[in-house]
């Protein structure tokens, strides 16, 4: 048993675990992999503190197989190699109007409750996924951030032929961009670094530097003068929201991805003039964490190469202490086997 | 023959007017009543200089009769009593992807050509929705914005049964209202006119002072805590693109009526947090005529307590001289009969 504490103000301690018994309705899991999130690197820089109890074990993209199952739990067994779907919708209400997966009371495991950077984790039965033999646990780690790319896509509406810009080529916007072509779109990422764009280009994305070279002109020269049928902003950036509505051709639609904290100047004057549609998207709901595992399983898109580092759960304390990151990282996976 | 001319830097003059006769495929119309639409008030302050040729007759919000029928026009006759759809949209490319009502080199009649404050008007006939004998002229000189309101409600896919915001309660914000609650929707205006305030309270919609009361706890409080499903702006003001977005309930549609000169700060966050939906809105599709010319015939809106003056075309150029316009005035109708 081993577990890493997130203590406030920054600060994370390696720790014993705890193995928590399944009550009823719940499973006690071994987790395999747990991925890395900007969510978590945010918590890192104690920008959650508000909202995060301490000591908390936060992580919330992980796979790994079932160790024990609670009172009432039929569909799972021991062995059974799942993923968990991090959301606790059971604070829904009748103001969310049906919309579970971001209903105003939703707890996120590994925020709001214990999440998945030990050894052993144990969450309600609802919230896991099963996967199928082909989909290893390794990879089965990236399913959480790939099910975000599907979401954010099938609110995109994105269709075969359609031309998609994505401002931002993290690991989420080079998801969104995999998942867009995988519908049959052209994708052009917007990216500041050298890195990211090399990587963008490798998957086989076309990649530009919106520093270098005037974004809506490039965008407007890819799509015979129309502008983009859809423009993901990813990178919460000023300048993305500043040029993303003058990519959009009309009636284009603009999604929604990153979490902008402050207030940023928008040109509502886009939005009449050419009649844009602009969607927010957040998180997943279970067909996208079917979708996601689906694509992993008829292994069709390039994913494993966006894992840059396989970390020791040992060694996450000094990855969150790395003061801005890794430059050259990606996706990093912490292994929590013992 | 009367016509009132724009000659640039906000000055109007009375002319002696032309008589076109019709081309092929066009028709003269003698002018009924045409309405003082927020455009026209716009032009009349300088502000569209850039666009406008001088001198020009504007005015688009109009109702007549056909006075004389060009070569190969087989669909009207004369004295069938018409309005005119006034967007000349010949300059429709592939790059407008089908969307001919907004295309980029839409000519808008009355702004980009000669428009309807005068007595004879020349137009491509391809513009005109005829009129029912139920519908008169007086009244049919508010189809045009009628038409506009048909369209935002249509865009925002208001349904029975919703909650709507609409913040500006002007004569598009008003016509917003009644046709909003005309598909079954509860409605709200934000207005901060007492004058029209109460304008909107004698048409049956409920009226909020947004400077008195904290808008967004009325509007939670009449929507058990969810927020509004569909929120209008229609206001054009800072503070309607800041409380928009706190207005409308989880996956909640906002509407951009409003033309926006400048970018404006927008809580991009919500559209994040409750996956909210924003669309632009501009103009008008014949079918948002028919839907307008249908509602003035089946008289089911009392859109007629809107028209606060009926004025002689003589008298336009001090009505566009009045500083600042009449706070008391909502839809002024010019007269251009002769």
């Amino acid at each position: 048993m081993t577990a890493v504490y997130y203590e406030g103000e920054g600060r994370f301690t390696l720790g014993a675990g705890e193995l928590i018994p399944p009550g009823p309705g719940e499973v006690r899991l071994d987790v395999a992999f747990c991925g890395v999130c900007g969510t978590d690197l945010h918590i890192a820089q104690g920008h959650m503190d508000h909202r995060v109890s301490v000591p908390q074990v936060i992580g919330h993209e992980m796979s790994g197989t079932v160790a024990e199952v609670g009172a009432g739990v039929d569909d799972y067994a021991v062995g059974d190699n799942i993923v968990v779907r991090p959301l606790d919708t059971r604070g829904e209400t009748a103001a969310d109007k049906g919309v579970s997966h971001i209903c105003r009371d939703l707890k996120f495991l590994g925020i709001d409750t214990p999440g998945a950077f030990q050894s052993s984790w144990t969450v309600p039965a609802f919230t896991l996924h099963r996967l199928p033999p082909s989909v290893d646990l390794r990879r089965a780690a990236l399913v959480e951030p790939l099910a975000v790319a599907c979401h954010d896509v099938r609110r995109g509406e994105v269709a075969a032929g359609n031309s998609v810009v994505v401002i931002g080529g993290g690991p989420i916007g080079l998801l969104v961009g995999l998942v867009a072509r995988e519908r049959g779109a052209s994708v052009t990422v917007s990216e500041v670094s050298p890195f990211r764009r090399e990587l963008a280009t490798e998957l086989g994305l076309e990649a530009v530097d919106p520093t270098s070279a005037e974004l809506t002109a490039a965008i407007l020269a890819r799509t015979d003068a129309a502008g983009a049928d859809v423009v993901f902003e990813v990178s919460g950036s000023a300048a993305g929201a500043d040029v993303m509505t003058q990519l959009a051709c009309i009636r284009g639609t603009i999604v929604i991805v990153a979490i902008y904290p402050d207030p940023q100047p928008v040109r509502l004057f886009d939005f009449f003039w050419k009649e844009l549609r602009m969607i927010g998207a957040r998180v997943y709901e279970p067909v996208d964490y079917e979708e996601a595992i689906s694509l992993l399983a008829a292994d069709t898109l390039p994913v494993d190469r966006l894992v840059t580092a396989v970390e020791p759960l040992e060694r996450l304390p000094s990855i969150f202490a790395t003061p801005g990151g890794d430059a050259q990282a990606m996706k990093t996976l912490i292994d929590c086997r013992r």
